[in-house]
């Protein structure tokens, strides 16, 4: 299914009178304390978060799974459901493939087809996390850190592969997570298990082209639920920075203890010139996949307010962040999910946007505490949707993609052409 | 596969001359202290601790799954494989059913099948966590909850079928656990969500025998990743006090929030009259179902340590307990998994058994701190590894049952009779 | 020092035209979604949030203590700090006294004083986790739990004098806060703890006058870092409904396990009719006593968005709530602090009152999650400060309160009255 | 106060016969498993923790402190009291001091002093963490990482000071633990702060000595209560690695988000060369302070197994460990607090010396999930206590130390030696 521009033309002119209101009454507030709407809503324009391929299935937890339906059923169809949301909101353009579930049959006609979505292809991902049929040996012990030589080298040859198809498509990273750990005290020696995870990763690294880029993922726990070798993002940093510089760090927001003050990581990664992205998503207990913004809105915030402030100053050289989202939809339509989250991306980036940075600094530099909450929680209070909204009327978007995506009846449509019972390949 | 007696015999005769050592050099200690040993080996003897029927093949993590082999096919062979456990060490006389996936085709011949191997039928466990094919409304958002009274009846009437199913088994109590909740702020009415399962809890008791019990259980988190009807303690005790005598909570280890004192709600609820069973298993971040006493096997102790407490001060009249284990073995073998959670379990209990109690409260009354943290330390410090042995071996169990079972050779048996790629239902 | 209706006033004219322009915008796109924005003035102009005496200097932690100077010496100038407050705002019309620390000297006086401000006498608080000098015996190990039934009655005593003192100036109820617990293993008889400080409750209760409430609140853990007698919700809502309909549940934001759904205790309990009030902070790992709403914005949000609800259908009955601020301020000037504070309760109440109910519990009943979450992401991504401005306008309060407490320099008068190294009893 | 041999003497003899004969049974088991006990007990007997000046009053929260009686009231009677425990146990071969605290007013004295009772002086630890009387500026906003030179400085200069100090008593290292950091989103830049403190750390290592190590400390909350510019591994990783081979991470048990790994984290510093020491203690919520070993012995356990591990396998060029008890005693007589620590520690590292460490290996290679957690659980539930014992009568101290302190009447003696309300300097 594609949409076409008409509907989004149609469906703007009928509120657009009432945002353009709004957008004047909130951009001269904004005039008024110096900032430049222009540029902010150009910034905004600019961000373009990635979809990944398993996202656009309903996912399930180890309980169960309830399928919404109109699941895409093959590389083509995740392709054109990335297609729909560019075309909704103009600020998805790119996909994530995951190898071996995406493997392309044919290159040039996938990739004249998400060119005619205006698609890019982001990083792509391994998985070790899983075995495939006919797989000659079981990562059920671990992959990268594997006890036996033949098994680690199944796992390096993998991520190869992925290089490979990734070259094919015109990707420039591999974004690598390891389900490699341990369950158990006792089962792994933690200091072999590393050290062999950075021999592996240090034979991936030379398969690397030339303008790649490593992203190496942290998790504290899941599937491995005493022990991951690589839990947090000191031992990420301390792999990237034996690498060398094509490997990177790569946040996701919930892959973190309790309480982790994130953005201080995000800080910390960005001034080693070492974070290479992210991954959107949120929670409250877990690695829950949530929608992003949907539980800690103020803690996005604080996120985007590093990363402006380390684009913005970026002595270290911390090269150009990718952006994902990696959520799980257990009880949403995806689509509509997906939506929500960059929406809520977008809010988070705007309000980074118009904090006003020089007197923050200064109020910093004086501790001046309680000026400093003041400047952080008046650009978060301040409603900055007519700036999120303006950026999708400028880029062609829809102003309100969820209300013409159900106006369209996009799913029901979907349904009618995929069937009920489609799952996608996914977790 | 059955377990012959000669099998154990000859395992006992030549380990047992140690074993003896072992056991009198303790005894002699204990009764030092004025401790009545054979009456600890009896109560050890007693203790008898349910096999959830799930149990009994590989688990997994929305990840992936790796399974082991030889897992049973079918109802029988679970009872074979609990029967086998028992065997070996005399304290699995129990198996605890989940219907649907454990419906009998004849309930005699499965009560004979039980009955030679000196089993009997815990409690039984309803499923509305799941959609089972054909059925005709979706648990997605909810069971005994959920808004549509249609579905609320569907999922009580599965209720009173399972309690009609234990009836026929000789089962005396049915479990009710709820993946009931919301995942995003807003999606459910907390305090309407929480009476409608009030209500239909009312409808399932009412549905009881007059020798049954109901048990609720409680969990903070997952599958639902905001909010779960029963969170805590505290609703389930409010839920199980408004429903009446026959309705108890029942504590599942794993389901509590970072640092929980899981000890101290165990004395509260047994205070009230409320504790109807536990299950048990260990974690170290979530609901991580690791084998018992894996990880925290400190506070086992002191869990323990309460439940002998409350069963020998029992003023307000708790009835006698269920144990269940409810663990999932990804990366070992389920029974040697649930060997080694049986072993814990006893071990936690022989050391709370050995605690001068006495002394504990006239340090407590006193306030003598480090004489009362000295006598629980001193239990838990004690190797009573041979009290256990020698229960095990007055029922003619094995001294070493894991090693029995290596011995034997029997996952490798098992994978003969039964296949390499069988996978139990389950989660 | 007493604030002049004058300088507020003079505070107003100068900014009050851009208030009414930004005023107006909001109220009529409130008014097109059908709100009626008069009545939530009202209700936020009604909104008062009583401040504890012990808040108004600076706080400290057991590593130190870093003094802002110029705090209150006496309870007459803590009454005027808070007059002061209530000036500046109208929205913290009452001062919540702390005994020992806060006795009157002359009661008539105090109340007259009192009454100069505008202020009321909220909850007293008993104080039974520290020593006061000549005190017959410790509390060291406890006080309405402890062993010795003496040390139990002595703060069964001081709990009925502090009622006695409250009655004098007009208050209507106590808040038990109790540090009693245990920091080892063994050290307490969980049941025996809590059975005594059940009975030891009972006797204050029965000292309680017809028209007053007891709010027992409840904490996890600190001081007492193994276990608390009252630890959980669970806990004081059992103690609560034992007691009668004058105990009632307290709710302190920081006193909560990680990742606890702090919005569905306080549904349960108004469901119960066991709420009886709040004691407002905000905090990220444990009880830190910050600014209201400095760390988790939304869940504010949400708690209120159960408060509105809770208030709108009460079937259950449950008594108006007690609204209290208890932070600790130890890196902002404290009268800052708790004017950041009460605008930030004030946000969240706009914002649930502006939530459109009708639609989302529409949205619940048919489990459109999508729509019910933009319904609460759009009330609280709204910028409701002018309703809140409006509010303070129509009260006679300063628009912008911070700002004209610094523009009066009212610190430094402070300092010049009261001295650089004065220390305000208190944490 | 000084213990005579001769009291030591008379106490062993009393119950010598006991102790051998259990000692002969376990050391005949473990020869059974090819252990050498004899070096066993010779390790036990070198391992000497370090006791901290300020752990020998009684500690408080900031809700209140409940003394003991009987503290030293300077740096002699703090020495005295370590020499106390020394002949109790003879594992507590040295002091820890802290300045300002326990800055001597003779150099020669104190050492003279310290040598009579066979200690040494281990790691000094500064303190930016609180304003000294006079102190020209205040630590309220941070020391190394202050936004004003000259607070830096003057922070710098007091770490300098320490330095000399210890090398006057013979110290060879300096702990720097920082209270920087911010308790409000906004407060800190993230990036300047750490950069700042990175060049503060960078000005003190100049001045070490060139035998000495820094140890640098992290937490990831408290006093900060957002975020700790030094919050955790990862952090304190890559300011050593920056600053040079004598900068040395410092692990404190209590420094840990909830369900923090921690032998993991040993396991890594270790394995990159950069484990300092530990400051021991146990927890349950947050940085409690409590006895070694009082909650989570499996955990302490665990740790012992990686170091003595790390300390076999030293591949990495890990320099030797300090160790030292970093606890606070609220509810314990301090000395008898301090003579559980050890004995926990002691044992946890007996356990650690009997795991049949090439099984181990061969268990992991062979990813024997089972037989690994068996080979750990089967050295933990040794009764090691003998081992222990053997290793203080070999060297002279008590077979059971609080038993002799308690026999000897040892607080009552202090507490007529120096009073009822005394109170050591400390937390």
């Amino acid at each position: 299914m594609r949409l076409e521009k008409d509907e989004i033309l149609l469906h703007n002119e009928k509120i657009e009178k009432k945002h353009i209101e709004k957008f004047l009454q909130l951009s001269n507030r904004l005039a008024d304390k110096g900032l430049n709407v222009d540029q902010i809503v150009q910034d905004l324009m600019k961000l373009q978060i990635a979809i990944p391929s398993w996202a656009l299935g309903t996912g399930g937890t180890r309980f169960g799974r309830f399928p919404e339906g109109g699941e895409p059923r093959n590389l083509e169809e995740k392709i054109e459901d990335v297609g729909l949301l560019h075309a909704l909101n103009r600020s998805s353009g790119a996909i994530s493939l995951h190898i071996p579930w995406d493997i392309p049959e044919n290159y040039e006609d996938v990739i004249a087809l998400a060119s005619s979505f205006n698609l890019k292809f982001d990083a792509v991902n391994s998985n070790t996390f899983q075995d495939q049929k006919n797989q000659k040996y079981s990562y059920k012990f671990g992959s990268l850190c594997h006890t036996d030589p033949a098994i680690r080298n199944m796992a390096i040859d993998h991520n190869k592969e992925v290089i490979d198809h990734g070259i094919k498509l015109g990707s420039e990273a591999i974004t690598v997570w390891l389900a490699d750990g341990s369950s158990f005290p006792g089962q792994q020696n933690f200091r072999k298990a590393l050290m062999r995870t950075r021999e592996s990763l240090a034979e991936i690294y030379d398969h690397l082209p030339g303008s790649w880029s490593m992203f190496i993922e942290y998790k504290p726990f899941e599937p491995s639920f005493y022990s991951m070798v690589i839990p947090d993002w000191g031992t990420s940093h301390y792999l990237s920075s034996f690498l060398g510089p094509k490997a990177l760090s790569l946040v996701d927001l919930g892959h973190h203890l309790p309480n982790t003050n994130i953005e201080q990581v995000v800080a910390t990664l960005m001034m080693t010139g070492k974070l290479g992205g992210f991954h959107f998503n949120d929670s409250k207990f877990a690695d829950d996949d949530l929608t992003v913004g949907a539980i800690k809105p103020y803690q996005l915030f604080l996120i985007f307010n590093e990363l402006v402030y380390g684009m913005e100053n970026n002595d270290s050289q911390n090269p150009p962040l990718a952006w994902m989202i990696d959520a799980s939809h257990n009880v949403k339509d995806p689509l509509e999910d997906l939506l929500q989250s960059i929406e809520a991306i977008k809010i988070a980036y705007a309000q980074a946007l118009i904090v006003e940075r020089e007197n923050l600094e200064e109020s910093r530099e004086t501790n001046d505490v309680v000026k400093a909450q003041e400047l952080l929680q008046d650009a978060f209070r301040t409603d900055v949707r007519p700036l999120v909204a303006e950026a999708r009327l400028q880029s062609m978007a829809a102003l309100e993609p969820i209300q013409l995506y159900r106006d369209l009846n996009i799913r029901k449509i979907l349904k009618g052409e995929r069937g009920l019972k489609t799952i996608a390949t996914g977790l």
